[in-house]
């Protein structure tokens, strides 16, 4: 095995012991915690969990956490007033509107009531336009204040935490999804990478991936990405969580891919920390805007 | 010569007729015409010349056109005040925000009084961040209305005018600007291209543009894209305008090009044309959502 391995894990570690004394001097300034307020409805046990980890990770660096949990029957406008009336509420600085919502609910009107300095989740239009609308990280235009996705921002971080080049190299994203592939499109543009992004349609992705200096995938479809398909070097940033068999696998198969790919993340302990690092950072950063730090 | 031509002229020619029909029919419905509102300030010839522009096209095809020019000593207030006055006149459909702005005056604060809902050149985040967040053209998700930028969608139309294939095509876009290489990018993907987005630290350029079903080129760098780039029977869509000697060129070398590609757009007659027919289209979308059509 030859690879390095991009360890999420302890990167992770590392970045959430940051954001513990950045919350804490926030409490001491302010006189309360950065405040995460997660929403959801019915019971989804993949969402439970979800909620689970989410209130566990801000119990471990001093970030506050409440649950608005509602039953499987709320309605539209229920769910609609509750996100408005956390959008207002000065004690809340950051928002999770978690899926799936109670049936019969739409996102769209949800996300029109969040507030876009809340959106810790980088859910909200406005945030994804700012995203797509800065420029190169070295020559920066004033699009405004924006939160990004916390997976893909997590991504980056990663690659930046092992040091991987980014500027003149070739990214292939696997997937052009909203939650990860596409913002991790922007992250990359911004930091100079040529980007491709293939879709279901890409044939034969093959001819796509082997030409990548890294490889993003986001499909979930377990060991879609095989070692011949990666040239040898090559850095495979790997945001799938899939189960093979017994086990939780990624989009990567990892054994053959780590004998010749330059760096590669292990699932679990790769993407899946980051995301929660990072939004604890969203976090950080939203309460600061709100309290005009 | 044996590349098919994109003839924006006239394609745009036949869309305008379409508009005015369509702007005649808002007339009568409405008892007045979709209603465009021109904002700059100072005397900047190019600006002046693309505001009579603007105007000619306007007064081809039914739909009224308001300058709103302050002189180039007005100040941000002044500059955010009048975009607010016209954001809320129930007569104004669309607005354009001309650059470059007076000296001092910053776009942020006009863009974020900007009804999104006026926004023709799809220059406001909200409307950015719905492009971005749109998924596919066979499977959409709603992200509430939105506005693209013309001139990108102006070379969409041409694609698809001229029945070029997208789904499953490798589409190369030379330059990630804000007003064109982007939100093409997200365009191409909806309708499943695969695509890759290139800037200046793209080396070299030509292992890319030579894969590319379609070259999509938006630097406005003379000549940029070569033959020796193109492979036999490709797209190539050029954005491109700039002088080279006396002549206005493209960002593809035209001549030599077009004995190889399969198709190509003149320029002039290309993609100037389409911006300004989508511009008009734009307005009659715009016009319709605000009378609540």
């Amino acid at each position: 095995m030859s690879a390095k391995i991009l360890d999420g894990r302890s990167i992770s570690k590392s970045m959430l012991s940051e954001v513990k004394e950045q919350a804490g001097a926030f409490q001491e300034t302010w006189g309360l915690p950065p405040t995460l307020a997660l929403v959801r409805g019915g019971d989804d046990p993949a969402s439970v969990s979800y909620a689970g980890m989410i209130e566990r990770t801000c119990n471990g660096c001093g970030i506050a956490f409440q649950s608005h949990t509602r039953p499987a029957d709320t309605t539209q406008a229920e769910m609609v007033a509750l996100v408005e009336q956390l959008s207002a509420d000065k004690t809340v600085h950051g928002i999770i509107i978690q899926r799936p919502l109670p049936a019969g609910v739409e996102p769209l009107p949800l996300i029109d009531v969040l507030n876009p300095l809340k959106d810790i989740d980088g859910a909200h239009p406005i945030n994804a336009g700012r995203l797509a609308q800065f420029t190169f990280v070295d020559r920066p235009i004033d699009v405004g204040p924006y939160l990004v996705p916390a997976t893909p921002l997590g991504g980056l971080e990663l690659l930046k935490s092992y040091d991987v080049e980014i500027a003149g190299k070739h990214a292939v994203i696997v997937g052009a999804s909203n939650l990860i592939g596409k913002p991790l499109a922007f992250l990359l543009i911004q930091n100079w990478a040529t980007v491709t992004v293939c879709d279901m349609k890409t044939k034969p992705l093959s001819d796509y991936t082997q030409q990548a200096d890294i490889i993003a995938s986001v499909t979930g479809v377990a060991h879609l990405i095989k070692a011949d398909m990666v040239k040898p070097g090559a850095t495979v940033l790997d945001f799938g969580f899939a189960k093979l068999g017994e086990k939780w696998v990624g989009d990567a198969d990892f054994e053959p891919i780590s004998e010749i790919a330059g760096a590669i993340n292990p699932v679990p302990g790769g993407t899946g920390p980051m995301t929660n690092a990072m939004l604890m950072r969203n976090m950080i950063t939203a309460a600061k805007w709100q309290a005009g730090e």
